[in-house]
């Protein structure tokens, strides 16, 4: 098997979490190049990676013929131009989610990935490679819980007092951008891919006060309607006190599904005077250590001619098309159409 | 101690369940009296529990000089003009939840009341009695989570093939006043009372397709904005496989509580070859059967001068009016003032 | 149904739960007298359960011509001459656990029981009227987890600073006697009843050094061999930091069932920055609330001809036989014939 | 860094898990030599993981210049030899455990290892470096749950209706040496390494009829004393129903930890009309699928010079002696001294 030649770009606590597994544990990958325009992360490429073909310049670094794909774990309102960029050098193209803050900017990428098909272009929802998800899903299809019609799924972060993300509010989308994106997609994933119709949403500040100026809540709920009678409602949060936890229930006729409930951070209960607890995992890299691994492993195997991955542009940008619609109800405090 | 002396109105599956607790296990009250329109069921009262005073008729009932209180167990369109009798007539009130689908009858109700204050008049939100919801409550007033100020909570029941709930649904005013109306005493309990602004609710129908005639649903999900920002989520369903599963969580800006949650039967667990399970509670019945005694116990403590009840007809007037906007936005699709 | 007539005879901590169990909820009872050589708690008798009929003379008591069953709540040491007294007055007799801490003094028991067999003579092994462990056997029984051979069971109380059981290690039987007895039985009950053949205990002071003066510890195990290859293995403790934890296991050729897990006080999950916990109940008085009325009412019920109840004397001489054994093993260090 | 030349003998299923983690997931490791007298083994050596250097001896192997390291995957009996034989050529050696059915077999090899202080020798207690366990070891050393004395700890497997290790079984060691040998290991471990003084073991044949004539039992009970007082129970399985649930818990004198209880495959939750359940892992494999491969990358570490690993071959002897006495007990039904 030929390895691929991969360059990653944005070395950032993601981009490094990325380059770990590329560099040490996907199979058929070699991660060769790095890009950012911080040298220092440039350096640590080289230092840490072995990685010899650096660049301060995306163009450069997305037409270097050294390498046969790109991981982007860039500022999100790069990636749609960076993936079109990427694709029309001739790469495959990992990126991060969501793929971009508009559906338009979607539908720009997805035009151009329709002209490059032997191209492999996917999206990070992470969590559909989670062990855990995948076995839910696994249920799911195997008709173990009847006909799936609603899915409850929330996104929730251990309060982070340095309010890193009320400053990245205006990049990150908000709220609902930024964390319930996951939880669209898998809503979408698990429930068989309806149309989404209609979504309302309602949120609160409970602890950082300067979202406010960004129309941006810490604390949101949405309902979202599919044809066919499907719901879906999603709970995102940035001030949880125990950790992260992600939870996704799967509704169906005959029995339901709870993924990840509680989220234990290991197999470990102490009893003591407080009680009998475990403690739970402190954010999503520790959530999804395994999963972040196996993404990236479907995705080099697909750049190889192995099994094509498991969800399309056009998922990515009904993700998108979903999140909009709810950050838009947030703000109008009316249900909007999808 | 002078007994309380009671007369019960209405003997279906709950009324016997209050007129055993009456009859055998509340301190201070003597079940005396019954009301039914049904010969069987007042045989049957003086069968079991001994009673001699039987009423076919209710307005007879309601001034029986040998009765001090009454319990009122009947179809929920009677509830507000049978209080009101009952306050009449001299005699303490306890009735089923909730205490009138519209909030029109509501008020009725309470401005009767107002003029009765030596009468007590109490509306069975059973679950405040539980000891479970009663340890959240006070951890909640301790302050060990914080604010509260997000409320997620459900009601779903096991799924009744013979859809008695269809044929019901006009009378019970729909899943919502059904079912959430728990939930939203709950959610005002828990949260301290604040004023409900809006609702908006959406819902499917999974299995009972006999409920679309009633503009009824058998799954719901309503959001509610309250004045100075509380949320809360809830969730209805007619449909569940496992068991009946009520579930309540308040979210603080320091923890969260989560209540009922896996709805274990008993302190059982079975490992074999289906994996590692514990059966659910069946129903209401089963869930809140300690619950049931202590509502009563409460009710009976206040009617001899005891503590007052703890939930006022103001409560039960508030859960009504958030109830009747859900539902409303239900039909109208629309955020729906309170 | 006539009602039985019943004396108490002890009324300290768990003296005062059966009383107030049979002034109050126990259907068919009446508790209309009541023994002790403590003035204060015969008052009290007559203060808060309308008791006139008071003894501080135990002779006086079982002849007292108007009981029919005495409920007897005395030390340890006293039980069987006090049962034979009670059965050749005529009475029913409830006696708490362990009937006597000899298998002789058993013995003499059951051959004055032998003699009255139109008496009722009940040892309160109060686990197998808890719901948890009666649903458990009913499990058992159905063969669901195929044919039981290994019980693990576990009795671990909250440690006690005040050293209560320092002094009581005398008059108790020590840790075996006093907590595992409970054990025992359970596991002879769900293994179908095989005659035990011998015991082997290890055991350990973690805690409190004054146990070393009557050869008695604060942490002990012990396995216990049966005919037929069936074999149990007990621990109990004084020492646990969060609560009392009993704890049973059945284990069978096609699935276990564990009972007592976490020992949750209810139903109630806080998350915070501890992590993800639960309250444990704090002792045996919260732990088997229901288990405590419903060993009543079976003894009541039998009382009046309805159901004999559900274990023997037999039971009883079988569960101090192992349990002596079982402290036998512990001071000589060796296996001892049961 | 250099990578260290690792040659594995022994491709059976557990080899094969290694040989993948030494090809692909541990940094600083290059597999580039096996060993098997099976020629299909050697040929997928080459075949699966490109190894050029391949042995059908054993001598041969050992002195392989080519080879920095090897890795025993090979039958028990072996163990001591050829350890004895890696050393003596100069290789690091990691060994599967147990690192010998008999004392006098460890104590050899760890003769022959201190006079090659620079030799890395490892044996696979692979538990400890499974992250609960580490996590709970850690707790124990921050003193969380106070003075640890009691240790309860199994080793329980999926029953395997093909007998294999009934055939295994001479070979093996019994269930003990199998099995408990980690149990003994983690205890130990927790305890603060207390040398133990007497064993009492307990068994029975609940399925495997077969086991009767290796003087084995397929679910067996064993008390361990350590000088000191503190105290540990094992309990080992051939015949779960559920799956491979392998359970710890370290008892201290302010609380206790508890490992690996209900044995979850992942984080999903099913509830449908069995219950509320999750599955649980197959076997050690999936249960400790990470562990097997940091325990590796810690032997690598250590060839290179960094931290020494955590386990020492004394701790593997003291393992070996412990699992002896207790084999011995269950043969003789007396107490032995370790």
């Amino acid at each position: 098997m030929n390895s691929v030649r991969i360059g990653i770009a944005g070395l950032g606590r993601l981009g490094r979490r990325h380059a770990e597994n590329l560099a040490w544990r996907i199979r058929g990958a070699k991660l060769v190049a790095a890009c950012s325009p911080i040298a220092a992360e440039l350096e640590a490429a080289q230092r840490d990676f072995g990685i010899e073909r650096l660049h301060a310049d995306f163009e450069a670094f997305v037409h270097d013929p050294g390498i046969d794909a790109v991981v982007l774990v860039t500022p999100t309102a790069l990636h749609a131009d960076q993936v079109i960029a990427a694709l029309e050098a001739g790469k495959h193209v990992f990126v991060e989610k969501p793929l971009a803050l508009s559906v338009g900017d979607c539908e720009r990428v997805q035009a151009v990935a329709e002209r490059h098909p032997g191209r492999v272009a996917m999206v990070g929802f992470v969590r559909r490679f989670d062990p855990s998800y995948a076995n839910a899903m696994a249920e799911v299809s195997a008709g173990h819980i009847g006909r799936p019609f609603l899915v409850r799924s929330q996104t929730c972060d251990l309060n982070d007092d340095s309010g890193f993300f009320v400053r990245f509010a205006e990049s990150s989308g908000g709220l609902f951008m930024d964390c319930s994106v996951h939880d669209i997609d898998l809503a979408r994933w698990m429930l068989g891919a309806p149309r989404a119709t209609r979504a309302f949403a309602s949120g609160t500040i409970a602890l950082h006060e300067g979202l406010a100026q960004h129309a941006d809540v810490d604390n949101g709920l949405a309902i979202v309607e599919f044809e066919g009678g499907a719901r879906a409602v999603f709970y995102a949060s940035r001030t949880f006190a125990h950790g992260h936890e992600t939870q996704t229930e799967v509704i169906g006729t005959a029995g339901k599904l709870l993924v990840g409930h509680g989220a234990p951070r290991d197999r470990v209960v102490l009893s003591d005077s407080q009680g009998v607890r475990h403690r739970a995992v402190a954010d999503f890299f520790e959530r999804f250590d395994e999963a972040f691994e196996r993404e990236l492993q479907a995705f080099v195997n697909a750049c190889v001619g192995g099994p094509a991955v498991p969800l399309t542009l056009a998922d990515a940008t009904e993700a998108t098309r979903i999140g909009v619609a709810i950050t838009r109800s947030l703000r109008s405090g009316m249900p909007e159409a999808v």
